[in-house]
């Protein structure tokens, strides 16, 4: 009998074991499959912006996006991840009371010369995590890009998307998406879905570069009265707002914590990176319900169809933060208070003479508040995180937390595009911008074949 | 001893517990990858769609589109999943045998005001099962919607889309794609990828609406010949039917049951919606063998590609209802049928003077049928359910529920379009149609600067 | 007390039943995944090259796409298959060490009228690694069809596809992507993410055909120079490419095996198909860091936003073959070198007088090779095989590999389209060409309401 004990022991172990490696195996897979989804979100964001240059601009926006992607990589990869590990308590880069945080975890963790950042059979996570973060941070850059587009400098571009991916986000993200952020830990400070870290961080850093970036020519009139520059293709451009849609799916569920690993909080149940317990079934009805919702809104506000998908889009983030509180109805009409929200900032911010080319400033910046602020109204109460005695969700937590977020995005924005107007380095010369970028910078042409009279069109191949 | 076995009964029962656990993680991620996949089928439409319009147009059929899943979202959240569980037994709404049907499970199931519809730590499944019914009901108004192009009101379509994917389809689903359905119950129905429950009810709902709705102006002569009007951008056409095609890879993988649960059917096999067992395995051979069938057979027809995509579709479509069962080299040579099948429909509903834009009664509508009734031909005899004494598969069976399928979908949509002509709700003023819906309706152009002989182009933005 | 450890011993046995179902269910559904995701580089490559041709072409271009990804589908299914399991050990159809390959094993595995090549409830993994496998297939065809665009036969090129897709590749998988390759077992060969046996056999047989297809009407100037023949919509064409890197995440994950079946290597841990241990980890890392360094240095190159996403894709086909091995910055380093040989190698092609319209020959098959020589330069020293005495990688191994590569794709491309060429069946007329195939040979037309001067536009429907 004592045999017998021991052999079920000895395969009760076994199995445990068994266990383990498919929970590993399932945690990895998880987050692996966010990336490509994101990727989509990158396919799309190249479709809408392309879509919404005039053709003599087409591929220099392209270009854009390819560099903004391609730069974020490798920089997130030396700075990026690091921050993220070390500063959520402040900029002491002290320990904070989870333990996952400050100078030498972040030495651990996201050192790129330690074991952690490369291949190591030991360690099956810490890669798909960096790159579910690394398309979050490729992903603040695409946000900022499409509003500068037809006349900002490809490297003063490239220098402002490095800043904000992987410096300037993830340090919000630090502050207010991290179990030790200091934002969560002492004002409860809940933000599920990244409505306020990745949107309203980067809309407003966008909204600090166009205030030295200045407007197109020809966007305002002498009697300061507005002109509509309309993009070339507008069905690219809601193409790839619908694949932006689609990716979207990828960007929120990288927003979870896999249960039952080390890393996990508890078992059996996903988790927002908070700790608290969330479902992706409440996230579905929420993430579908912010869509039709801000859709619907934006419909009935403006019966154009660019809106309609960026109020759909902007209805997801309208609920982002909330994604896992909210009663689906609900969400739906948060998600059309943000789709009627969205385009009347715009039409502020044109009337202050700001040139946002696509309204990522109502729509990432203004709608990302929004959604921080409805967790504070409608989700009041909540725990902000796993732990005992932890601070609650209040309304006075989410609006100081929004405000932290847009301050920490415009103000890094404004200053790097001052100096690098400075420097000379922010806007192309009048003239280029005249004849069209492409034709200045890109060795091809968009359309060679099409004819378009407004722009000089090449000759078309033989 | 006595101890020993308690510390491992109790180490068994922890096992235990995290491996149910971690069969509920797998199974609540599974259903949620489908649903961005099947968003891809909705970016797939708009481009594909937009594509097959005319330019002065394409504004308008991406209007719909967007307007088709951002209503069915609500509707279907409000009406639509009840509607499945309460009327599987008919309209009386009683338990069918299998005790997951009937008023009373609708309301603990699916009551909007339940438990179940929003976050629940307790119920993980719900919402991301919730979801992926929700996209099968917007794919249903997305097929109807290319049809009815370049003229029909957005609002008239709206309804029609509301109809459709939040009433009609699922009532089939209910009949038909439902353990307890009577179709199933009663007859031995099989339709395990939903070829008459999506494809064929959608089709016959869009017929019934397009004999109201009428021809486009210029479609038909006096003499009755008819006229072909092509899209203006055959390879956004294309493109965005190759995005449903791996959308579609979704849609088939949210029509079968994970194992595992307290709701599956049995243990360590996937199931189809009948219980009966099926692999991803037989899914895939038979998926890629239908694509190549139904495309090479459209390519033979015919040397259009816009026509071999939808053949590759059409191929789909007719192995659909049988995935679970074919021979792979089988379902090659069903879904050439279908590729063969499809072109002369089309033919043949022109002739009949109805004028669909895109063929989807003949793609969805007849190659929905064609794929309910192969399955009688080819797989007869194998059971329909998952109980003792089930009914089996008969050709009988298929023939009787690709009626009821076709009917279920013409008569309302014949009976509502109907409705909507008497109050002036189904067509656009022909001045519109001529000068185009984008110029009346939408605010934007699709494309400013582009020169378009036969459409007046607007002055290019500066 | 003894029941209890019955009972026990008996709940155990369920447990562990239990779990093996939940493995094998998540190994399925992991290869099902990649599937979608592979469709999604056919979606990619169709925008690619409808938009990388001139619109009198660009329909003709699509149905090549459409034809080679159905063609390959029957036809793998018959010969493909069959011949990576047979022929690993050369032409002997001998079993090879590991006891998986060689002629009895191939009829038990694959033979397509066996009972693994079609529904099983016993076997839920073939048909999701032939899918993978089948899409594999059709992507080398799809890497070779954007080379040949404007002036091959439709029927001509369909049989290339299919020697290449169903036969050619899949031998050089076997010899070197199979635990029993010859390759592997006596030189050591390292070729994970298949740079070698995909790219770099798909870009040696585009090369042997371009030999004798000859170029383009137009391409070669009398005194030997060449034009540029620009593509008619770069944008469609840079979104199909941000398409396919979105997909390659899903190629690649379909070339690492799942742990914990009877057919895995080990447990808790992914392999490489030699069965030496990955991480996804690891792979996200170099992906990502391919991508960068690729694009990157493709934009220091040639600022062309086209081959800025060619060197993206080009930096992941660098690292391919390592990227279980690679320490992240190295593969930065890596990939960036892929992509300064890749324009230089496209304008060496040119200088030939080879006229490879997307840059193929360059891209995929000396980057392809490049990709496997750097395995051997900088992860020599580690295993070859999961099995003990197993060769190393080498320097030399890799080379020798990289040389059988490419004759193996270069000498029956070459061959064959000799033969066909022969025949009459390779090369359109040349009136044809230079009218556009799409007139002669499509019964629609890609914009038939755009101006386009250089093309004689169709007159606008009504």
């Amino acid at each position: 009998m004592e045999e017998q004990i021991a052999a079920l022991a000895a395969e009760l172990a076994a199995l445990k074991d068994a266990t383990a490696g498919m929970n590993r195996t399932a945690a990895e897979t998880f987050y692996w499959l966010t990336i490509p989804l994101m990727v989509l979100i990158h396919a799309g964001f190249l479709s809408y912006e392309m879509g919404a240059s005039r053709a003599k601009n087409a591929l220099a926006s392209g270009i854009k996006n390819i560099l903004a992607f391609a730069f974020i990589i490798p920089t997130f990869y030396y700075v990026g991840w690091f921050i993220y590990w070390a500063f959520p308590t402040g900029f002491t880069m002290s320990a904070g009371p989870a333990g996952i945080s400050g100078l030498d975890y972040a030495i651990a963790a996201a050192s790129p010369v330690g074991s952690a950042m490369g291949p190591n059979v030991a360690d099956s996570a810490t890669g798909v995590f960096f790159g579910a973060f690394a398309m979050f941070a490729a992903t603040t850059a695409s946000i900022m890009s499409g509003s500068l587009i037809e006349r900002i400098q490809i490297v003063g571009f490239t220098i402002l998307a490095i800043v904000l991916g992987s410096f300037v986000w993830i340090l919000g993200a630090a502050w207010g998406w991290h179990a030790d952020g200091w934002l969560v830990t002492t004002l409860g400070y809940h933000d599920f879905g990244a409505a306020g870290v990745v949107h309203a961080i980067a809309g407003f850093f966008t909204l600090g570069v166009l205030i030295n970036l200045g407007a197109r020519v020809g966007k305002f009139n002498p009697d300061g009265t507005a002109n509509a520059i309309s993009g070339h293709s507008m069905p690219s451009a809601l193409v790839g707002l619908m694949l932006i849609i689609a990716g979207f799916w990828g960007f929120l569920m990288g927003c979870v914590i896999f249960p039952g690993e080390a890393w996990s909080w508890g078992q059996g149940i996903f988790a927002t990176i908070y700790g608290t317990p969330v479902t992706l079934s409440a996230m579905t009805f929420n993430i579908l319900m912010g869509f039709a919702g801000g859709a619907i809104a934006a419909w009935v506000m403006t019966h154009d169809p660019f809106w309609m998908m960026s109020g759909a889009l902007g209805g997801i983030i309208s609920v982002a933060a909330g994604l896992d509180l909210y009663w689906p109805p609900m969400a739906f009409v948060i998600a059309a208070i943000g789709g009627i929200i969205m385009p009347l900032v715009a039409g502020f911010v044109e009337k202050m003479k700001i040139d946002d080319a696509v309204g990522a400033v109502a729509l990432h910046g203004v709608v990302g508040l929004w959604g921080v602020v409805a967790v504070g109204i409608f989700a009041a109460g909540y725990p902000a995180l796993a732990s005992e005695g932890a601070p609650t969700i209040t309304l006075y937590g989410q609006v100081i937390g929004a405000l932290v977020m847009a301050a920490l995005g415009f103000v890094p924005g404004y200053v790097v595009s001052f100096v690098l107007k400075k420097l000379g380095m922010l806007r192309v010369p009048k003239e280029s911008e005249i004849i069209g970028l492409d034709k200045v910078k890109v060795p091809i042409s968009a359309y060679p074949e099409f004819l378009m009279p407004g722009t000089s069109s090449t000759s078309p191949a033989e």
